[in-house]
């Protein structure tokens, strides 16, 4: 993990960019600490649950990146009025006369993003989209704050290739460059240019005019970022510690008491070039044996088998021997569970329990 | 929720026995107390740590239904020594020499049910498979307790019409006659014999043999349940409150603050005839809107369309407007919450929030 951070920072430092991790991925007070750059933040949130537990903790600059419901905007201004600049995001006129409304009824600006859509994947306002733009920056300016434009590359997840990757980089950057210089043509300041994902803030290779990346799953990685090339098996930063329990040694199965309660049921690599099943099995200190992968999951069950067509051997592990296993997405694997056990490099001690948050409220 | 206890409850009572259901599904005392025959149970759970929250909670008489690991068994002591009769479950020789020797260690008989594999689709020992019963009932003689033998027809979930679960239930129930039959033939007592699955709980005509049922989803069922024809839409009791926060008008979506993080990533119905995504979308107070669903899901957005092909139209939801979301899962989607919010038929006054725990230890 610390690798994992330091590769990126490094990375984004020399792009001239500052860096805004998403800590929807950990949602942990302890890794958040470490990926941010200043205790203060800046930082992403996914949830009201995850401005509050990190502006407990002292973060102060923070930017809720999911479409702000206007039901939200009491805790909004709850939030903000603890001394926290938390931010919304907004991509239609009625949640910018919201915002507007919110920010006259508190006394306070309550600053707002644009959310642009670079690939349509999601949510956001197409760049082009001139009229709505301005539309939505006009009736932010009724009250609120404009602060810039914000998009997220979800269409990354499925390019392939260090080329196919930095594509997607520019055309995430210049959807949000493209919908600045509208915004600030019409006479809308518009200074924060925030874009991110984790695929594309590895392979940038020019941010002229961005002003901070986010980027969330990079600090532990995961199956899914290898099947695309963007970290390598070795940089997986998480896995989940399983027992052998069980044989059935006619179907070359090994059941172990990890099943999707423990991995989630994330099975993002099944349209990759690779299918990681529910996750590839790891001796304990986390050395995969290769083509042996949790093929099936209920529950509490999970159910190990050598890859089909691979010809390897399945490992002869004696009930009660554990194995690590490698999630595809981290962001789910590690919601499944209440809190980390910090490990360095193959040492199975302990060094330290994390505990992460969930819920919404 | 209510509904679908009573039906069971009325069910196996006419069946002529005993009911254990599993509490994995809600890991909540306050459902669990309205699940169970009894405030001490009989109750089967898939964790330790659900055994002893429900231990804590004054249960009694409880089966660990996951393949016991050698590791856990001074858990399983330190639980029974508290005073509840905790049962652990087996089908491997080394397992019942473990049990036994921690048995001998602890100076208490450890009761161990086999586990009996009645349709090739996860753990357990073969019906037919005479010497590997007796030779794993044989190791627990010497100082732990054959209690029985116990089955789930894991493989009653593909099936699909009232024949076919009728087929399963009976299979089921015959695992577990032949395999007591082989124990007792050998001067194994064998007094439990357990079976269990939501559908062939639903299904089984005769339960000659049979002392008990497990059963665990049935108390909120889902859209998996459903499609199988377990149960209708309309008894499903679990649901996912979400508001809308954009809209695609050109893609014909409607974006909700519930992702997979809400929903979980469970996708059992794509594998039925009638795909619900990541759930069935309703108003507010229930009522489906019909083929609307929630088609993909990023962790925090949701993204509601009209199931191709229907030519239904989609429903008009503004910004901030509610609508509830019924679950493929409800296991895996109850373990995305820390607590229910109770409410009565089409009522949205909460009446109670219940906590549920997750975890392991």
């Amino acid at each position: 993990m610390e690798r994992n951070i330091a590769r990126l920072r490094g990375r984004l430092h020399g792009l001239g960019v500052s860096f805004r991790p998403h800590l929807k991925t950990a949602k942990s007070v302890e890794v958040a600490r470490r990926a941010m750059t200043s205790p203060e933040g800046p930082a992403t949130v996914s949830t009201l649950k995850e401005a509050e537990q990190f502006i407990a903790a002292g973060v102060r600059d923070l930017i809720y990146a999911v479409g702000i419901a206007p039901s939200k905007l009491g805790q909004v201004v709850a939030l903000r009025a603890s001394g926290a600049d938390l931010a919304v995001v907004l991509d239609t006129v009625e949640q910018a006369q919201a915002v507007a409304a919110a920010s006259r009824a508190a006394g306070m600006r309550i600053p707002a993003l644009i959310e642009i859509d670079c690939d349509g994947h999601r949510s956001g306002v197409l760049p082009t989209d001139r009229e709505r733009l301005v539309a939505i920056g006009q009736a932010l300016q009724e009250g609120a704050e404009l602060r810039g434009v914000l998009t997220h590359a979800g269409g990354s997840y499925a390019a392939r290739g260090a080329e196919a990757l930095q594509q997607c980089a520019e055309t995430e950057r210049r959807s949000v460059v493209d919908a600045a210089t509208i915004l600030q043509d019409a006479g809308l300041a518009c200074p924060v240019r925030s874009v991110g994902s984790t695929p594309t803030a590895h392979h940038a290779s020019d941010l002229a005019g961005v002003t901070e990346v986010r980027a969330g799953v990079f600090m532990f990685f995961d199956l899914v970022m290898a099947g695309i090339g963007v970290c390598q098996v070795d940089d997986i930063a998480l896995s989940v510690l399983a027992t052998v329990i069980g044989h059935q040694h006619d179907k070359g199965w090994i059941l172990i008491d990890a099943g999707w309660m423990a991995m989630s049921q994330d099975k993002g690599t099944s349209r990759q070039a690779v299918n990681q099943g529910y996750g590839l099995v790891c001796d304990s200190a986390g050395r995969p044996y290769g083509d042996v992968i949790v093929a099936d999951a209920n529950q509490e069950h999970g159910i190990i088998t050598v890859r089909p067509g691979s010809g390897r051997a399945l490992p002869q592990l004696a009930i009660g021997e554990q194995v690590r296993i490698l999630p595809n997405h981290a962001c789910a694997t590690g919601a499944q569970h209440r809190s980390y056990h910090v490990v360095r490099g193959t040492s199975d001690r302990v060094e330290a329990e994390w505990p992460r948050f969930g819920g919404w409220q």
